[in-house]
C-alpha cells in the first residue's frame, strides 16, 4: 500500500515518490495546513489549483469540533472536506501541550482542558490512533510529547515516554490503508536526539517524523539537530520535519535529507498582510504599495500574481476585505509549493547543492518572526 | 454605444438585451454588490463562474478609500478589481444619507463626515459624476437624495431637489462610454411618485432607476409604488430598481416591468450563516444540520452545492472558518442569478405570468428580516 522510491539524490538531498491510497506524492513536498478541515480562506479547488498535493489536518481540533465520530460517519475527512489528494493528520500531542488550557501527563496519557469550552478530555496513544483512524488520513502520527526544550530532565522523560507511546501507537493501529509515522523527540540535545533517532528508526513504520523543532530553538540548533538525526535514519523511509517552515528552513531541511514539511506560516502571514517574495517578504499594508501596479512577485505564476496589482491588494487590506487573506494565501502557498518543485527539479538534475547558496540568499529574508510551528496559537 | 432591445414580453414582464462597452447584459439581471471593489469573500473568477454578468460598486466607499483618482490612475475600476463584465456605480447619494456620520443638505449638494475617520467631504451632482467618470463604470447614476419616507414635506423637497440634481448630473457628464441613469424618488406617495416618474422619464437618458424603495416600507407599499411608476416609463429604456432585493421582491419587480436589480442581501446573509433555498431560507448554524449529508439545495448547480454537505458548512460556521462565508456567498448569489435566468426563460416562452404564483410560493420564505437595501449598514 505504501511504497517510497527514491528517484534522485544530490549529496544529502533526495527526491522520491511516496505512494498512498489517494495517489502518489512527489517528494520533497510541502503540505499546507488545514487545521479545522479547511485551509483557511481557500476552497479545496483553490488549494488543488495552486499545486498542493498533501494537506495536513489537526487531530486535536477535529476531535473537539466537529468530532472524529461525526467525520467517520460522514465518510471520513477526505470526503468531508472534499480534498481528493493525500491527507496527513498529526497525533494531537503538540496541540495538547501548546494549545489546551491545562494538561496533566502520566505514563498512560494526557488529561487536558479544551481551549474552546474548558471541557475535560483525555488522549492516550490508543485514543489518538482511534481518532486518526476515524478521520481516515493517509499518513497518521504516533502520539508524542513535545516538551519544553529549556528543561533537560523533562526533555529526557518526555522523549522516553514518546518512545513507549510510539510502540503503543503501533500496536493500537488497525487500518492497513494508513501509514503510521513515529516521531523523534529529544529537544536540542545531540545525545538524546541520537537515542531517539535510533529507537524510532528501529520501529517497523513506513516513515519517520522529526518533532520538537521550530518551537523556539535557534536556526543553528535546528540545523545541528538535523545533522545529528538524519544520518541515523534508514534511506528508504520518507522523513517528515513537523511544523517547518519558512522558505529558508525548507531549503536547509531538504539539504539535510528531509522529504516532507508542513507549516501554518504561509496562510497565517497572508492573513497578516505579508507576502513571500524573492529578495524579502512584503508587507502589503505599507502605503508605498498604494499605487504599485506590479504583481506581488513578477516571477510568480499564481492566480493572485497573474491577476492583481499590489495596489489592489493594499486597498483590500486597508478596507479590511476578506479577499485580501484569500489572495495572499494563494500566493504564499504557491510560492512554497513552487520553491519545493524547483528544488525537486534541481535534485533530479543534480544541481541542488550548487543552487543552494543562491536559493538561500533569495529566500532568507522571508522568515516569520521566530519561524514556524510555535506560531500555531494564531490557528486556534 | 448603449442600446436596449426588448426580446420578449409577458404582460408587464420583459426580457431584453442591454448593450454596454463591456458586453451585452441579458435582462432581467441581478447584480451582486462589490461595495469596496470586491464582492465580499469572493474572487472575481468565482463571481464570474457563478454566472453574474453585472456587478455594482459603491461610489461613496471608493471615493473615500482608495480614492477615485487612484483608481483612474490605475486604469479604472474594471482593471483595478479585474471584473471583465459590465459594472454599475451608484451616485453615493444613498450612502451619504444612510452611512455618513453627519450630513447637511443644501441646494447645491451635501456636506458630510466620513464614517471611516470623521473627515469632512462634499458631494454635489457634478462631483458625483466626476467621481463616477474616474471610476469608469458602464452604468452610472445621477446624484439623488433618498429621504426618510416618514416625513412627507421633506420627501417632496428631496424629490424636487433630486430632479434638479438629475439635470445637473446630465449636464456634468462628459464621457460617452457610460450610460447615465436618473433616479425616481418620492417615497411611497403615489402623487409624488407620479410626478417623479414623469419628470425622470422626460430626461434624455438611456435608462431609468427607481430609488427610495426597500428602505423600510411594507411589501404592499413597494408593489403599489411600482404599479404607479412603471406604467409611466418609456418601454424602450431599461428600469433599475435600486437595492432590491429578496427573491420575492425580484419576482414581484420583474412582474411589474423592472429589468435590473442589485442587493447586498445574498452576501450579507451568507456571512450570517443563512442560505437561500426553495421552500425557505436555511440557517446552517442550526445543530440539526450537523450530520446532514445533503447539499444546501439539491436542485442547485453551484460549486458549493455540487461539492459540500450541509454538515461540512455547519462545521465551518461553528469553527468560525472564513470559508463558510465564501461558500454560502457563492450559493446565495448563484441562487438569485439562476432564479433570474429561469424567469427570463419563462418570459421568453410566455409562461412567466403562469409560473409566478408557484415561484412566489417557493421563494417567499427567503426574505431577509425587513428586506434589502436598508441593511447596508452591515456593509460598512
Amino acid at each position: 500500500m505504501f511504497e517510497f522510491k527514491i528517484t534522485a539524490q544530490d549529496r544529502h538531498a533526495r527526491s522520491g515518490i511516496f505512494t498512498t491510497p489517494y495517489g502518489q506524492l512527489r517528494t520533497p513536498v510541502f503540505a499546507p495546513v488545514g487545521t479545522q478541515a479547511t485551509v483557511k480562506a481557500l476552497t479545496p479547488a483553490q488549494v488543488s489549483d495552486l499545486g498542493a498535493s498533501l494537506v495536513l489536518a489537526n487531530t486535536y481540533h477535529l476531535y473537539l469540533r466537529p468530532g472524529d465520530d461525526l467525520i467517520r460517519e460522514l465518510g471520513g475527512l477526505h470526503r468531508f472536506m472534499q480534498w481528493p489528494h493525500p491527507l496527513l493528520t498529526d497525533s494531537g500531542g503538540f496541540q495538547v501541550f501548546s494549545l489546551a488550557d491545562t494538561r496533566e501527563v502520566d505514563e498512560d496519557g494526557v488529561t487536558f482542558k479544551s481551549h474552546i469550552d474548558g471541557s475535560v478530555h483525555r488522549f492516550t496513544p490508543e485514543k489518538s490512533i482511534a481518532i486518526q483512524e476515524n478521520l481516515g488520513g493517509d499518513i497518521i502520527m504516533a502520539f508524542d510529547e513535545c516538551a519544553d526544550p529549556s528543561n533537560p530532565v523533562y526533555i529526557k522523560d518526555a522523549m522516553e515516554r514518546t518512545h513507549r507511546w510510539a510502540e503503543r501507537s503501533l500496536k493500537a493501529k488497525s487500518r492497513d490503508d494508513q501509514a503510521l509515522f513515529a516521531i523523534i523527540q529529544g529537544g536540542v540535545d545531540p545525545d538524546l536526539r541520537t537515542d531517539s533517532a535510533r529507537f524510532i528508526a528501529s520501529l517497523d513504520t513506513p516513515g519517520i517524523a522529526i518533532g520538537g523543532l521550530s518551537v523556539g530553538e535557534t536556526k543553528q540548533q535546528m540545523h545541528a539537530t538535523l545533522d545529528v538525526v538524519t544520518p541515523l535514519l534508514p534511506e528508504d523511509k520518507p522523513r517528515y520535519l513537523m511544523g517547518v517552515g519558512t522558505p529558508e528552513d525548507i531549503l536547509n531541511g531538504i539539504a539535510r535529507g528531509v522529504d516532507i514539511f508542513d507549516c501554518v506560516l504561509p496562510t497565517r502571514l497572508a492573513r497578516h498582510h505579508a507576502a513571500f517574495a524573492p529578495g524579502g517578504r512584503l508587507n502589503l499594508m505599507n502605503a508605498g504599495f498604494a499605487r504599485d501596479e506590479r504583481p506581488v512577485d513578477e516571477s510568480c505564476d499564481c492566480y493572485t500574481c497573474r491577476t492583481f496589482t499590489r495596489a489592489y491588494l493594499r486597498h483590500l487590506i486597508a478596507a479590511r476585505e476578506l479577499l485580501a487573506g484569500t489572495l495572499l494565501s494563494i500566493h504564499n502557498l504557491r510560492a512554497l509549493v513552487r520553491l519545493v518543485d524547483q528544488i525537486r527539479d534541481c535534485i533530479e538534475k543534480g544541481t541542488f547543492e550548487g543552487s543552494l547558496p543562491g536559493l538561500l540568499e533569495m529566500w532568507a529574508q522571508n522568515a516569520g518572526r521566530g519561524g514556524g510551528r510555535q506560531t500555531i496559537e494564531a490557528e486556534k
